[in-house]
């Protein structure tokens, strides 16, 4: 569809266009505040931030000078080695039985195919349960695809069983003997746009190359599959592990009246993945856990230190990333409770607690802090996140979850798509009030906050 | 964020999924019937097929061996030559202030940059008047940045002006000396998917290098651009013009009682851009247009024969496609209306009219058959579209447009989004019905439809 206007007609139905002032009407919603400060500044002056790249390092320096600026004390960059990954070229095309060029991304830590590809069968299967069942050896030579149905949740429960075609389908596959494997992304939304994320070998299992195809792209080879016809895929992933890469933490405090008492401890992740400059996922996070602290001590420092961790490589981080490094140089600094906001920056609306018997009273100031906001209380357990997992488990530690609404967030998560237009500044302070009406609680808390005994955070 | 479960927990919750069947889960809704069958079918065992590509030859032979099929007579394909362009690799990094990687696609009929880039000064520009505002010369061997504002509009009246961006933006900036052009995506969505179209040089005019960022791209261009710092880009675009490429019509027929009155075309693009399977631009429109025709025969011939026009080359068709070849080869015989589908799968919303003095009862007839639809009545004229502007225009035919909901239309046009899971087969099905509404009607007048002085189609 076309139609022409003339440039006199429109000037004449719009006269103040030729005289627009820059980015008057380009520049979207604007937020404002810390926490829209950090998003902004984040995604605009760094943007996409890969664990163990130049570019995390960086946001390092970044995040440094900002703590500062915004009155931090005892801001510190605290280096680690890791094992990351990097990208490669990456492209894939179905040859057979219709040509077909398919939106791809490589998974963190696959293998890379021969630097001219792979040209194999490829082989369909409807779940991850159907590629267990394959017999051993069956897919020698071959490339597996994998498909699944993950829908959206409130609670982001699909994730979990979900996301496994991801994490654990390229070791099933390669234990059948698979030369590479393609996965429908874990992911709900319909773009031409793959969703990376990290994927495990088991112990002894070889790593294969593995990449994500987007949804649409995924429906057009369950399209394909369900002619019956056979597949052929000509696969390039050149992406590969980088053992011993650099990265490093964030870590900085707003002390407290008294600082023997156990600190509060508010993490984020400061790597991102690299398709994209990294808002949701998880340049919010660190933006709402300091704008928090702050708004926490506006009136007067609280009477708990409250620190903040903005952490390296949480996203590679499975053999141990920013958290393992944090347990490892703070874990015999005592804590009295770890939060972590790691799940976009869409409103919240549940509380979950994991606190030890005897703090029944504190949990009730905690639910009284949040009804105002109709944050529902849900009896299971809270479990932190990734960031401080090790923490957690080295201290057995109170936690506390603002659960975020994740009915959008595996539309953006891991995608090119995760950039700051995604993110409602109105949404945004909402998590950041929530918060705040949180630490005012935890952080004036004067009784002890007790151990629970076993609390593990969950990576 | 991240959560684990054990594959016994899972199987213990879902016992099924062992046994998932072939695509169950996968599946997206599917439609049924023959438009859905034809937007089903060109989009999975086609995908995309630019014009003049060995794609868009297939695509011609599937079209052929379809409209046998399903019964229609004269099915013929009608190659003709036409000026096309063949993308080439494309990337594009911000490198000053911040690097980024953009999210580009070079608009059809640019130039090529040199094989290893341009690197240059990014200007940015808010509007097109600001670009035609700016001293000649003073964009020597820089590239020009151009923002817009195009919001969504039902009748998609948004990309007159805003599409003017891309379609003489290039040859603007080119006149100011620019080594070449990036403009903000003629779209209204906010995904990571640039969208592509062609661009017109005007005569004389040297051909640059021109492509087209994201929005969010955009967004983030706009952003640095406020902070008032310099911006250098390093640009790659190797897509090329491709003169006399082969292209083609694919014609067919379903006569009505009486061969000597004139007929009825209905027309769609087989063509599509090459960044997606063309789902709604334009495999939607012949799927419609071709269901419709049958429907309106299916208890027995219409009084007036239905023609159905596939078109080649419509999307790069600016100096002769599809449309142009058309009116060579057919504009002896006599047309009595001209219809066009070439705006998604949306729902109908609006009819228009382009009718002689002498056809106000036709007219009538024409809106209460839409009444019941909810279809309204607008009395700006009808204008057809790009396929049908060559016959309209030499026979001075009548035009009727069933205008098409364009709310979203722009999220999609043009970008690798353009796919099967975009139609809805409601809204489908619904076009399908207002156009053999609009059939039962005008195939079978048996008055005079009279020609209308002076209309053209518009392109």
């Amino acid at each position: 569809m076309q139609r022409r206007f003339s440039r006199a007609a429109l000037l004449a139905a719009f006269p103040l266009l030729a005289a627009a002032p820059l980015s008057a009407q380009a520049t979207p919603t604007e937020g404002s505040g810390v926490a829209w400060d950090i998003v902004e500044g984040l995604t605009t002056e760094i943007g996409a931030r890969l664990a163990g790249s130049p570019e995390e390092g960086r946001a390092r320096v970044w995040a440094e000078a900002k703590l500062n600026a915004l009155g931090f004390e005892n801001v510190k960059i605290e280096p680690f080695r890791t094992l990351a990954w990097t990208r490669g070229e990456e492209h894939a095309k179905l040859t057979v039985p219709y040509p077909h060029t398919l939106a791809i991304a490589a998974l963190g830590l696959s293998a890379p195919t021969p630097a001219r590809g792979l040209q194999a069968d490829l082989v369909y299967f409807p779940t991850l349960d159907a590629l267990r069942a394959a017999p051993d050896g069956s897919l020698k030579g071959k490339i597996a695809f994998v498909d699944h149905a993950m829908r959206a949740a409130q609670d982001g429960s699909g994730y979990g069983p979900y996301g496994d075609v991801r994490r654990r389908g390229p070791s099933i596959a390669s234990q059948k003997g698979a030369a590479a494997i393609v996965i429908r992304s874990a992911g709900t939304d319909s773009h031409r746009n793959p969703h990376t994320g990290v994927t495990v070998f088991a112990k002894g299992v070889e790593a294969i190359p593995a990449g994500a195809v987007s949804n649409p792209d995924a429906d057009l080879i369950a399209r394909i599959a369900k002619r019956g016809k056979p597949m052929k895929i000509d696969l390039t992933l050149l992406g590969k592990p980088f053992p011993n890469a650099p990265s490093g933490n964030v870590v900085a405090d707003l002390p407290g009246r008294d600082p023997s008492l156990p600190k509060i401890v508010l993490a984020c992740h400061l790597d991102s993945w690299d398709l994209a400059t990294g808002a949701i996922d998880d340049a919010s996070g660190c933006g709402i856990v300091t704008a928090a602290a702050l708004a926490a001590q506006k009136d007067g420092k609280t009477l708990r230190t409250i620190r903040v961790l903005w952490a390296g490589n949480e996203e590679m981080g499975v053999t141990g990333g920013g958290s393992k490094a944090y347990a490892e140089m703070h874990g015999t600094e005592p804590h009295a409770v770890a939060m972590e906001s790691d799940f976009g920056a869409d409103k919240v609306w549940q509380l979950r607690l994991t606190l030890a018997d005897g703090n029944e009273a504190l949990a009730e100031k905690l639910k009284a802090a949040l009804w105002p906001m109709g944050i529902v209380y849900n009896d299971k357990p809270a479990t932190g996140g990734a960031d401080v997992s090790g923490i957690i488990a080295k201290q057995e530690l109170a936690v506390i979850d603002l659960g975020q609404d994740g009915m959008h967030y595996f539309d953006l998560h891991h995608t090119p798509d995760d950039t700051l237009d995604k993110v409602d500044p109105v949404a945004l302070q909402q998590n950041v009030d929530a918060w705040t009406a949180v630490l005012n609680v935890i952080a004036n808390e004067p009784g002890e906050i007790a151990r629970v005994p076993g609390s593990k955070g969950e990576g």
